[in-house]
């Protein structure tokens, strides 16, 4: 018997998963509908798979139509922004259908787990790189160490979304957008929260780029990792609630952290006020405009920069910044704008991915257990490395995940209903075996 | 004939209003209706008025009583929060009532101007202190110095709710409530902008408090500004499209600031995260959860606290951190709170204001203008002292310029219809001279 798919949202994050649903359809007997805005561009994708799949035009305004194609379907995949996820979620579950999605389980998601039991609907949520393949390789950690006997006393997470060394060229931030670029700039804009030896650590927002974390990735040289929101939410999915220690942090490559935390000194990535700024102003005003009034005005701009953010004036941070163009003459080109806005302009211009650029997702995850009376530590570390500029890691490593996900469940290997994300084995295991043996895609592990 | 006048909200701070509004009801021949949600308190206050006064139980939410209340009324006065305005005046417009309020007209208030001068309604805002008797003497100086042919260049203006110089006692931040201590904690908490000799000024939150300006105030002594945060929107209802500078700001005792800079820059003034802190937890424990991890964890909290926030560990800003019990076993006394929160309930302990406590009211406005070809200096300022803990020079300097706008509108004196700020002469004129003649408020200039 057929299975009908119904993936909603085919942007470019989504054509490895596309690929891999593709793949698998004739022997799997899947009937694949894909549901985009814009079908057009996926003609050629799917033009050699007309038996087993095609494209259909898809409208988020339009709630008819995705209760029909919802109806229509066995098994529902969502590449769709997260913000739409519970009305998809709820039709899924009026309809009586799955969902597997590589968005966070929300407020809203969480509120239907009683409904989806009710109704026998799995809401699989998390199942991409991160959150996804980070939830999976951590447990299948936490679960070797446990069945060792030994106990968990140290969990720190990092992962981060970069560049193969090749494309970071001369760009000295060595950062491009490999994803939402609006996101990169509002990074970390709340207090982050965390555990050290049992103690609650905060660091707000104006410290939060100070306060980095050096990681080695074998092979892959050295990085540093800045705090994630909150980290102490992951205690109770991952059976850690009373680990001593338990981070989740951000990579850059060194030096970017120290260069961020000037613009956020400076106040470039506030995103609550319109400037009033006229079109034609630049960099090199606006960034005036935010320092003190100087007793020495004849002085280099970048030069009275550095002196009130304390920053050494001919030091990497000034020079990252100097890269920018934040000194120049260019215009912010966006009149009545805010700071992030104009920020996040210049950025998408300065930091952007091209075509012959390969991107690189990076992840390691270290503890620290007890066993046998010593105390252990475990590294476990992967990198994954671009194809192209369409089969980015990014795209492998939140695709590939998604699309065993949805294997899985089709297949009737996931036996849990409501809404669930994947730490457990029945999950993890088989997912994590197919992305080694198939695609390479495996941790390497160092035990000390 | 008797003109009805209804009072909606009676706290604290409108102590003074009723009494102005008392005091002239026999001979303007007014009747006055008190709104409040707890009218028992208004008994003795009314017992000798009965003929001209009384109060009435009022409930926010009960919408029909508002419309009764307001139809029966010939001119409305509202003292309840400025969020509630928006509903007052939709009613004062349905029913042809004037209004008038100390509050800030706002996007919702705006919107009605058209239907309220249709309706031949005056919808009279920002006449208490701050805004209000900020526009009347602003405005009167400016309007003197064109009368005279003068060209205004500079306008710079700061107020302040303060202590008296006895209340402030050995508190060395020489600061309490008197006011919304909420906002207090959470004031300056976007990006401020204003214009310096042309040139367009920024300052992001985590700067604000780092970069005062000193004011002096003729027998008050010293002060120090913070900018707030739109000075721009200032210019064009004072008539000021074209002016190269200006500036305004709020007024603290020297030293507030610095240390004030310190609480943000620890991360205790950010209200949008919940700490999941217990109840239990003391302030050096949450101080200490703000810190990184020390390689010498002996030494003294505040010793490493100064170190991080490049403090002189004996300096001032220490010193005033201390005195709030910063590296206290003080317990925070409130669960999952936001750093915000938890400051406000230690603030409201240690900034309380005590019954002997007068409060001092100071605005400073700093002019300069081109004259004969020559630049001029104008400094005008006022300092009010309260009587007691009722009469507050808050509720003094909030109440009276109310209150005496009351009075015009009544009289007839004010034909603008619509929405309007008290900027014009007709209103500022009797009411600064009410102010000074009757209740030695006024002024005093310097010109150099």
């Amino acid at each position: 018997m057929t299975t009908r798919l119904l993936l909603l949202g085919a942007g470019r994050s989504a054509s490895t998963l596309i690929e891999y649903l593709l793949r698998h359809a004739p022997t799997e007997q899947w009937f694949l509908t894909v549901a985009d805005a814009n079908p057009a561009h996926l003609a050629p994708v799917l033009a050699a798979h007309t038996e087993y799949a095609r494209a259909v035009p898809f409208d988020l305004e339009n709630e008819p139509l995705l209760e029909e194609l919802v109806s229509q379907a066995d098994v529902v995949i969502s590449m769709l922004p997260a913000l739409l996820h519970p009305v998809v979620a709820q039709a899924c579950v009026r309809h009586g259908r799955h969902l597997a999605t590589a968005s966070y389980v929300g407020p809203d998601i969480a509120a239907l787990h009683d409904a989806a039991v009710a109704a026998g609907v799995t809401l699989l949520m998390e199942c991409g790189l991160d959150p996804g393949l980070d939830h999976m390789s951590a447990m299948r950690a936490i679960d070797h160490i446990r069945a060792r006997g030994g106990y968990v006393t140290s969990f720190k997470s990092y992962c981060g979304g970069l560049l193969a060394p090749a494309a970071e060229g001369d760009n000295p931030w060595k950062y491009k957008f490999t994803w939402n670029p609006r996101n990169v700039v509002l990074a970390g804009q709340s207090t982050a929260k965390f555990l050290e030896n049992g103690h609650l650590r905060f660091i707000p927002y104006q410290q939060l780029f100070g306060r980095t974390e050096a990681v080695t990735v074998p092979g892959y040289g050295e990085f540093e990792g800045y705090a994630n929101r909150d980290s102490l939410s992951y205690r109770a999915p991952y059976g850690l609630e009373d680990i001593p220690t338990i981070l989740r942090g951000t990579l850059r490559r060194p030096g970017y952290c120290a260069a961020w935390q000037a613009l956020v000194q400076l106040g470039l990535t506030d995103d609550s006020v319109n400037l009033g700024n006229a079109e034609t102003m630049t960099w090199a005003e606006l960034v005036e405009a935010y320092l003190p009034t100087s007793y020495v005005p004849h002085l280099d701009l970048s030069l009275r920069l550095a002196t009130y953010l304390r920053l050494n004036p001919m030091g990497e941070e000034m020079g990252r910044l100097n890269w920018l163009g934040l000194f120049s003459d260019r215009r912010v080109g966006l009149a009545n704008a805010t700071p992030a806005q104009l920020l996040e302009r210049l950025l998408a211009e300065k930091w952007q991915l091209q075509p012959h650029d390969h991107d690189l997702i990076v992840m390691q995850h270290l503890f620290e257990f007890e066993l046998d009376g010593a105390t252990h530590q475990l590294t476990s570390s992967l990198a994954v490395v671009g194809e192209d500029a369409t089969h980015t890691a990014m795209a492998q490593t939140v695709g590939l995940p998604l699309g065993m996900a949805v294997r899985r469940l089709v297949r009737g290997e996931v036996a849990q209903r409501g809404v669930l994300i994947p730490v457990a084995a029945n999950l993890y295991e088989p997912i994590l075996d197919e992305l080694a043996a198939d695609y390479g895609i495996s941790f390497t592990e160092e035990e000390r």
